[in-house]
């Protein structure tokens, strides 16, 4: 075996005998981990439970999308591959909504230019899993259920999903990327102090389709993200290459309008003509969407410490499992590589100080994500159909103008930059506070240029330093 | 199989095939659940991990007591069996707090005569299981280690820790009474969308002994709870019937002071000698101790839901561990008995409505019970070695004694009451507010019968209603 990466100058080379750095999970934080680890010439094996997703037959029939932001993007540049990825994004630059008798309002997301993406997340991983098996020489082994992690012998217990044939695997350094419901967290969990905690909402989620026009076009804005919101549940639509929009119905599990109370076809179909007019008729596949696709629970998971000594670390939703309201979940994964990257740069193979940094610089930004999460769930389903609450957001956006570098959105904080995301959070509860005292003077968007507002505004700004 | 209850009048007789009952864990709450559900007539099996605690040698050694109060008495009454722990349990009436220079100072718990009684958890166990068996026809088979919970097919996975011979076990209806790490809960924690948490203290525990005196008696205050408060940590002590007391310290694992930093038994001495003086000479075992006893944790667990449909339930630690600053985890876990046998006289063998209203009466109050009993770590290691902390409690004690029946201290409604504990807890807020406007006019005992104090006591307890 071979790699294409050469040594970083600088670096100590790792020890033939340690070379050899094992993953659990392919999902596309693995996949890039494992890029990031084969360009400093490690050796790397990838253990995933799933088939290949590059056969033929697997996934296919569903298309479903991420959005891809400033922090998911700087890490695919870090191993040369945003700017392929990019030549199949459809960048989306804001929020239409849609309210309940079909009319449209809009919201940019952020300064002209600024976007989000939608990507494919089937196309993206399987980017990921050709760069690292041809370019970089990495071992992917599909198939391979994990069962069990011995983290005492330093060995994964594996069940092949086709002949159910079983092996031990001994591994020196581990990396867990196996998601939300990851093995390897759950051997952590049964060692000596772990915190832990898996929470979920009330809410469940499942994915429906919007066609394409007859010409293959898109029959909605492509560059948005589509908001029904509807109080306490919702629907949003993101585009996808081939004409599509791929929906997600954000619906309580219980109740009166709820995943419970659909039961037939009809049910589904009285229910969207009444609550999401607009929609019913671009969605011929409703009801076969609806009755055919999972529906999905929406859990939170937070855990400490993410790694044990050298041997093993946690990254992406293994570590830290969010609701996707701020579509921060990739981002936040992908983060992770860029952070654990900087930090092999600088520690070199000393796997027990890389991690313990690690988990120490990213624990408190990803309970700050999850928390965000959590709470931008309120913000889409209800906020946004509120007048008050879109004015607010001009006006604020009006201060971001005329004082530039001095006021940034939480939203822009979290998605347009690398701040960490605890210190957004935190400067998002400050601003929160001024925006409170200040919309107390402000009826209208022509109020922002009255005097007392703009001195109250500039006193604002001054205090907040 | 015969048992010694007679049906209740007015609940439907189980039919034969739903008659038996199984428990996972004979420990404190299994074994008193096994006689409350015995005594109602059903065929119950308990399988636990450990050997039969009643077999010489078992346990032998340590003696470590817990303080049982009103709600664990009024469980023990249930099946007729208060009387006689009572013969063998310690009144404590009261903490006795020692400072760094051996001088004491005392807290009275409750009303005179109130107080709070040192159990043998070993004895008051060996009790229970010798009822459950003797009395009530109980099966019990131990040395059964819980490999696994098969809820779908409704089976125990159990080994013998003496032979390893492997079974599997069906059952109808399942009690997990299996402690912290429970295995039941473990197999509830794979269903969907259960929430969970375990949360560790940056504190250990460790058990250690005061000897008895030459003649047998004892060398501290026998009736009250002794305190060595340090701020951020402390040693406490409570009495066993042969003259010794148990204590218990409870110290950081990592930092200046602490179970990483006491390496060698001069170590031990040496911090002993300087922080509990008093206590040392009562310790002549106490290297010993220190270095052969486990230095535990304190985990403090959370989850919801309890059960799933009328196959299984979780009780006890099982479903809400705590931390033992309250005292309350042995009365929580009884009081979740008496609760369930109320819900089995309303409902019968309607298992599924006693299973659900048993977690929606139970979840609010356990959760009300963790938090006080995290926040009453700060207050015994720390506040009561504060002279305003003792004299506002002083002062309650006055109110208490003025109006009785309009100011329980929050102390008394957990210990002496059986007021739900989240009611307890809110109450207690309240009157913590009004006891910090109040203190602000408080400088001595004295000052409580200054008529403008005796005017703010009258309006604070109207306007509390």
């Amino acid at each position: 075996m071979t790699t294409s990466a050469t040594p970083t100058p600088g670096i100590p080379t790792p020890a033939a005998d340690t070379n050899r750095l094992t993953i659990t999970g392919a999902g596309l934080v693995g996949s890039l981990l494992a890029l990031y680890l084969a360009r400093r010439d490690y050796q790397v094996d990838v253990y995933e439970r799933r088939p290949d997703p590059r056969r033929a037959g697997v996934d296919a029939g569903r298309s479903i999308n991420l959005a891809l932001s400033d922090r998911g993007w700087r890490a695919l540049e870090g191993v040369g591959i945003a700017e392929a990825v990019r030549e199949v994004a459809i960048p989306m630059y804001g929020r239409v909504m849609h309210d309940a008798h079909g009319n449209l309002s809009q919201q940019p997301y952020g300064q002209p230019g600024q976007g989000i993406f939608s990507v494919s997340r089937g196309g993206l991983n399987r980017r990921l899993l050709e760069l690292a098996e041809a370019e970089a020489g990495v071992r992917l082994f599909f198939g391979q259920q994990c069962l069990d992690v011995n983290l005492r012998q330093q060995e994964l217990h594996l069940r092949d999903i086709e002949t159910g044939a079983e092996q031990h695997v001994g591994y020196q350094h581990l990396f867990g990327t196996d998601g939300a419901f990851s093995a390897v967290r759950g051997a952590l969990q049964k060692t000596e102090r772990f915190d832990y905690s898996q929470s979920y909402l009330e809410y469940g989620y499942k994915e429906l389709t919007i066609a394409a026009a007859p010409d293959g076009g898109w029959v909605l804005e492509k560059h948005a993200l589509h908001i029904w919101p509807r109080g306490s549940y919702m629907m949003i639509a993101l585009p996808n290459l081939d004409g599509t929009f791929t929906c997600t119905l954000f619906f309580p599990f219980e109740g009166a309008d709820s995943f419970a109370s659909l039961q037939t076809p009809a049910d589904v179909t009285e229910f969207f003509g009444r609550v999401f007019p607009d929609a019913l008729p671009l969605m011929p596949e409703l009801t076969d969407d609806f009755f055919h696709n999972p529906t999905s629970s929406l859990v939170t998971v937070k855990c400490f410490p993410w790694s044990l000594g050298d041997e093993a670390l946690l990254l992406g939703d293994a570590a830290h499992a969010i609701v996707p309201f701020y579509g921060q979940g990739m981002n936040a994964g992908f983060e992770d590589c860029t952070v654990l990257d900087e930090l092999m740069e600088r520690h070199g193979a000393d796997w027990q100080t890389v991690f313990r940094e690690f988990q120490q610089l990213r624990k408190p930004n990803t309970d700050a994500v999850a928390d965000l999460a959590v709470y931008n769930f309120v913000e889409m389903r209800d906020k946004v159909a509120d007048p008050r609450f879109l004015l607010q957001k001009k006006i604020e956006g009006k201060i971001s103008a005329q004082y530039p570098g001095q006021w940034t959105s939480l939203y822009s904080q979290v998605t347009f930059s690398h701040r960490p995301y605890a210190e957004a959070w935190a400067n998002g509860q400050r601003q929160d506070a001024i925006m409170a005292r200040l919309m107390k003077h402000i009826e209208t968007e022509a109020d922002y240029d009255r005097p007392e507002v703009q001195a109250m505004v500039e006193k604002e700004l001054e205090r907040a330093g």
